[in-house]
């Protein structure tokens, strides 16, 4: 019985089954009206104060580590770090970390390495670093992370509550703020997946615009196009933006970056043009052109959905209140007063019947009207590729041959972006009741938005990354006769990107064989662009168990 | 226009417009039947061969890291590496190791400090060198991880699908393997929380139990005991062990720390004797002693069900079928034949209804049945803590109590472990029909249960946790005269939790007064221990809030 006898060593304190006795060192803390609570302390913490926090506990060095840890925030500490007490913190555990006023939540892994982080060190990843924005050497006192109350508002949802407006707007700041772990933010999303009131999609669209930049703008209209997405090629924007542009309206465009798609239009524009142009840098460029063609991820509008989209679409979430509050707060945050929606309509497109595309367009305008932009739904064929290439250079070089009337250059990606530069041309009352397309026409074929693009080309700067079309290729052939009856998007998309798009701006397929074209056996249906074997050869893996063609 | 001009290089292939024109450098490769692909290679990778992989990627040397990056398995890249293109991954990306027929999925980051990975290095932390098992300076090759392709039946069920018993294993499998990220579990479980099957119940149970070590052992039956959980205290496990080993049945007990509560029987164990024993220690104990009490997460029994856990348990889910595929599974890879489920019934208990413990009751029978265990589900009163003591230390003071027969010793702690051990020992054939109980009695009072229970322990072995009574303390008293009519179960766990248990093995809460005694204002309801300020002055606000104890 020796363990247990050394157990119950707290001598000078009353028995706990001998509760009248209170312990001898008693100190008069008070609770509440009564005395609730008396403390007894036997120990007094040692050292210099200004090495110690409010609570006795040492405090930590900064230390920068050059090491990228992404979106999330990573410090490292030494497994002998007296300010840790490590035995409380396993690795990947969430830490707070505070100096003064400021707090960052982290990710934290444990080091033996002094030479890494000493005892007496924190180490801070460039991100982490970059986000508390305290130089190195400051003193940062380390507490486990307390989970961020709003948690029990998911958990909540996750047991079939709908939220209040105060409720998602907490959620919506703690993922603004990197408070939320990934399985956090999964555990949100999936809970929301299956049912969202009409109460919750509002607030979840106005907490999600609030919570970053809000451009404003001096004129008015300010026009924005937006496709759902899903169809390869179809960079239409590209050349809508100098279009409307062109004729003095203002377009001031973001863009993202392709997650699981061969491109997005801020990828391919990237390959003829900077695109990581800060808030300012993008006002300036408007002031300069009218309209601009920026990758979002730096003018930071509403940037939860940015990080809400980076774990729905590597778990191919993908609800339609999700993507309302996502496009919808993002045209907010910018300050858009006249929104055109292109939804593509197709058997492999995102939307693949006009009723599903009526109740998205509702749930489209229900949104825009609550919050006093006008919005304008359009459904388009999305039944196969628009233009040739897909991926960022192929891609660009469709635009640039439209933009610059060569006789080859695709018609349907022609023909959808002078529709579409129609449509929002009509915003502008000297033009209303179908005289945009017409305008339209006459601002490409005369060469003026060329000259735009070329403008907010040079506006923007110069692209510094290498864009090279992939010297690797494969055709794919058709395997017999016929007529192409139809194209799988997905298929192709996938392809795009196994060939190694966007991450490779040269990689991609180049569609050579449209729904309706005759071909014979052994002619090519596309080619396969990579820069690498590796990629080139999964990429023909995919085609050869299924080529995306349906011929007959 | 120069920037378009210069992406059209690739001069020597047929432009996409002709399609009739072959590529000049065409090497014969075919799919399928037809000659369907043709492919134009005009680079050839340089270098050794024994230090590029087979499809002439550079390999990385293994270097060793002294993080500690807890279940994640953690890789660190130069930023400069050639092998790994580092333009195609970001932080915190998931990764492929591949080294002969070795494969290990690692979330990467990168870095810019050649003292900690050079660029022909790959730095793996210390969980990722453990489960690859490849020597220091051995060659990987990486690449981007594609995701399990079980994911796509987690989508499918967040999706509202049935999953197939193919489909739950393939998950499981890959769960078990670390290859799920924390955010692919969340889904996975959070896109089950709404509705599962029984036929996914089972299935998931099935899969759960065949993941890890699955024990045998020569004699039946082999009896075990569960409680659900939520009751401070009622550290039953102890006391109930060394009774029915005593009398010579099988119970091989396999316990968990705490993940959110103030103490697991494996914590309150660990101040005894050592509890992390590996799968053949453990044998070893129950052949000596026909019986133990380790902690399960050495002995890998359903190891799928730990990790699955570690992210419930954050989030905060708990479903009634997790709950029964967790326990069963456990179970039946420990070679379980009959099972005591203990379901502790109260207002802040786990379960607060009899109709709710009748539909769980009814589950477990149901799994129990398939899989041919013997499962009796009791419920018993789970309206306040049981025994004292909540904390590792506290409670193994009230175990031991128990055991040695002290005057003092919890009432309700050992009647409770007598009903339980009573039940147990009935499935011994010579003690059916109501002999259970007395026999468990007579063992426990003439000393055979303590002397049982001092053998495990010193089979076990020392435990090498300072294990000493938090010596600051805090008394909670009676804000007015009355008598105890309710005490929050969920209330006193999270003050013990607040004041640092189970990592401070000595904090925890002392209770001094229980339902239906009689106290004046001023008398402590109970004492909350703890090892430092902080924690101490944060479990005192949390008191001053509410004490937990309703008294009328």
């Amino acid at each position: 019985m020796a363990q247990v006898a050394r157990i119950g060593h707290a001598s000078d304190q009353a028995p706990a089954d001998d509760p009248g006795q209170p312990g001898t060192a008693t100190e008069g803390l008070r609770i509440g009206p009564l005395p609730a609570v008396r403390t007894v302390r036997q120990e007094e913490r040692k050292g210099a104060r200004d090495m110690h926090d409010a609570n006795g506990r040492p405090r930590l060095r900064i230390r920068p580590l050059a090491l990228d840890t992404g979106r999330e925030n990573v410090a490292v500490i030494s497994r002998r770090s007296e300010a840790l007490r490590p035995e409380v913190f396993r690795g990947f555990s969430r830490v707070e970390l505070r100096c003064d006023a400021r707090v960052l939540l982290a990710t934290l892994l444990i080091t033996d390495d002094d030479a890494l982080v000493g005892p007496d060190e924190i180490g801070l990843a460039e991100p982490a670093m970059r986000r508390f924005a305290e130089p190195a050497g400051s003193l940062v006192s380390v507490t486990p992370a307390a989970q961020p109350p709003s948690l029990d508002a998911v958990r909540a949802k996750i047991n079939g509550a709908t939220l209040s407006g105060p409720e998602i707007a907490a959620i919506i700041d703690d993922v603004s703020h990197f408070r939320y772990s990934d399985m956090e933010i999964a555990a949100f999303l999936v809970g929301s997946a299956s049912f969202m009131t009409s109460g919750e999609l509002l607030a979840l669209t106005d907490a999600m615009a609030r919570a970053g930049t809000r451009l404003g703008w001096g004129s008015k209209p300010v026009v924005d196009k937006h496709c759902i997405g899903g169809i390869p090629g179809n960079r239409t924007s590209m050349i809508v933006v100098p279009i409307v542009a062109a004729h003095g309206l203002t377009i001031p465009k973001t863009s993202s970056r392709a997650i699981t798609s061969p491109a997005g239009t801020a990828d391919t524009m990237e390959v003829l043009a900077r695109v990581d142009l800060g808030a300012e840098e993008m006002r300036a460029v408007v002031a300069e052109c009218h309209g601009c063609l920026v990758w979002g991820g730096h003018v930071n509008l509403s940037p939860a959905d940015d990080i809400l989209i980076s774990v729905e679409r590597p778990l191919s979430l993908d609800t339609r209140e999700q993507m309302v509050a996502s496009i919808i707060s993002k045209k907010l945050a910018a300050g858009s007063t006249h929104l055109l929606i292109d939804i593509p309509l197709g058997p492999s497109a995102k939307v693949t019947t006009t009723h599903e595309a009526m109740r998205l367009r509702k749930l489209f305008e229900f949104v825009g009207d609550h919050f006093g932009i006008t919005v304008e739904v359009v459904t388009t064929d999305g039944r196969q590729p628009v233009g040739r290439g897909i991926g960022p250079v192929l891609e660009a070089r469709d635009v640039m041959a439209v933009l610059a009337n060569e006789p080859h250059a695709p018609a349907d990606l022609r023909e959808k972006s002078l529709q579409l530069a129609g449509h929002l041309l009509e915003y502008d009352a000297g033009l209303r009741g179908g005289a945009g397309v017409a305008r339209a026409r006459e601002l490409l074929e005369s060469g003026a938005a060329l000259t735009q693009m070329q403008r907010i080309m040079r506006a923007q700067g110069p692209s510094d990354c290498a864009a090279v079309l992939g010297p690797l290729t494969a055709d794919v052939l058709a395997p017999r006769d016929g007529v192409v009856t139809g194209i799988d998007c997905l298929l192709l998309n996938r392809l795009a990107r196994t060939a190694g798009a966007p991450i490779d701006k040269g990689a991609g397929v180049d569609v050579m064989r449209r729904i309706g074209d005759r071909v014979e056996q052994g002619e090519p249906l596309y080619r396969i662009h990579a820069a690498d074997k590796p990629e080139l050869e999964l990429a023909i893996a995919t085609a050869a168990r299924a080529s995306g063609y349906a011929i007959t």
